[in-house]
């Protein structure tokens, strides 16, 4: 994955929390609060900024209450 | 998520890489080297020691062939 490649995963990846988490009609504030991250981390993953780990992914997830296979539908092996 | 959870998660994440891995029929070497990381952080991924990376998550689901959605079906939000 070239670094133009990565920029673009974390942007999807990003903007998908955000249309999932407006979807649920909640704040960044409010999602943050739920997975006991810094808002302005949620921030910085919505704008595809942080590379995010496998336990803050899944946090995510149950912040969403939505399945990690669910928030990856549509996603190939890499973009 | 407690530490105790979180460990567990990461275990749980490194042993479904190993089977996916020996399923495929790869060592951790060849693995590694499709992935273009270290042969020593995939074998601490694979024993859970690693809170890997979203951009890792998706180089590992291209390497074993495997979407990510596929990766974590069965896995409800958070363990």
């Amino acid at each position: 994955m070239n670094d133009n490649d990565e920029i673009n995963t974390l942007r999807r990846f990003g903007a998908q929390v955000r249309s999932i988490r407006l979807l649920r009609g909640i704040s960044q504030e409010e999602l943050a609060h739920r997975c006991m991250l810094d808002r302005s981390y949620v921030g910085g993953v919505e704008r595809g900024e942080r590379n995010l780990g496998l336990l803050n992914i899944l946090a995510i997830c149950t912040a969403l209450e939505i399945k990690p296979s669910e928030l990856f539908e549509g996603w190939r092996d890499v973009e």
